[in-house]
């Protein structure tokens, strides 16, 4: 979709890494190779949704190998707003969506992803809490809030949110407890 | 259990306001009875986890009426703080988390509330978010984080934490997305 700033938004946004029975990014590889085309050979990774990001960036860059993208992860730059500034594509892996957004913002990455993305049209590309983040602000998400970010406002590359893990409610369920959507 | 300052510390904890099938805290009345006893005549209701705090007051009313006790809605005062010093025991209704926190903070009644039940020893109520709200933090609730509290520290009546809702995992489950505990 063209943005407002007349520069094409290239977004591919998936609600779960993994399918039930399939591997890492297994169900939508063909999605992620026809999204970043040729053109592209850089992805830089962003593993901040997770606590261990070695062992994050290690499965991500096997799957972009297996594509034929070599994967850079933020975690391992000394310095995060370069390495964004530098980027050819961006892609947010899934998680825990307050950790997500916390770090993010403790390493000064929301005005830079979004000035990359919105003026300057490079792929963005988010899993889950990575696609979480890519909306408006983090108010849908179902995840537990086990960091407190300096605010909910994520980075607005969509102009609305999004809840990537969405379930009916389940008319069977006798449980009154919380549902996967707003309580009320 | 006794308190640090010397003081009784005086808690009921419920995790559910209903049960499937049940009325509106038709489960735990026989609890609430031997808990709030007969010293107390009047309890002062939050309700500020829901949005329609009118709905809810009236509610409330007329299940504590039943059992004996008038109630006050703290919304209907026109200071807050005040009918928390004078209360002679606490209720605080279940909704969602991040308001009732929220509204907690905005209304100044943290502080307050501690107070009156750490150091007086009045009696405490929580269902579901009042019981998460009695905790150290809201770390650990499974609600959507709607609005945003100047912080997710809670009364910390307790030293622990509590998620009231916690459903083990269905083992049986296809659904690969957020399960209802931490992520990661």
């Amino acid at each position: 979709a063209p943005s407002g700033m007349g520069c094409p938004r290239r977004l591919l946004l998936v609600s779960n890494s993994t399918l039930h029975g399939g591997g890492y990014l297994g169900h939508c590889q063909q999605h992620i190779q026809s999204f970043l085309g040729e053109k592209v050979k850089r992805v830089l990774f962003v593993p901040y949704a997770l606590h261990d990001r070695d062992a994050y960036a290690r499965t991500a860059r096997e799957k972009f190998a297996s594509l034929g993208y070599e994967l850079d992860s933020i975690h391992e730059s000394c310095d995060p707003v370069e390495a964004v500034r530098k980027s050819e594509a961006i892609f947010i892996g899934g998680g825990n969506t307050f950790r997500l957004l916390k770090a993010l913002y403790d390493n000064r990455l929301i005005q830079e992803i979004r000035k990359r993305v919105l003026e300057d049209g490079i792929p963005y590309m988010g899993s889950s809490a990575g696609t979480n983040v890519a909306t408006v602000s983090i108010n849908t998400t179902n995840d537990m809030p086990i960091v407190y970010p300096p605010s909910l406002k994520a980075l607005g590359l969509v102009p609305f949110n999004i809840n990537p893990h969405y379930l009916d409610p389940d008319v069977k369920s006798t449980h009154m407890g919380v549902s996967k959507t707003c309580q009320s």
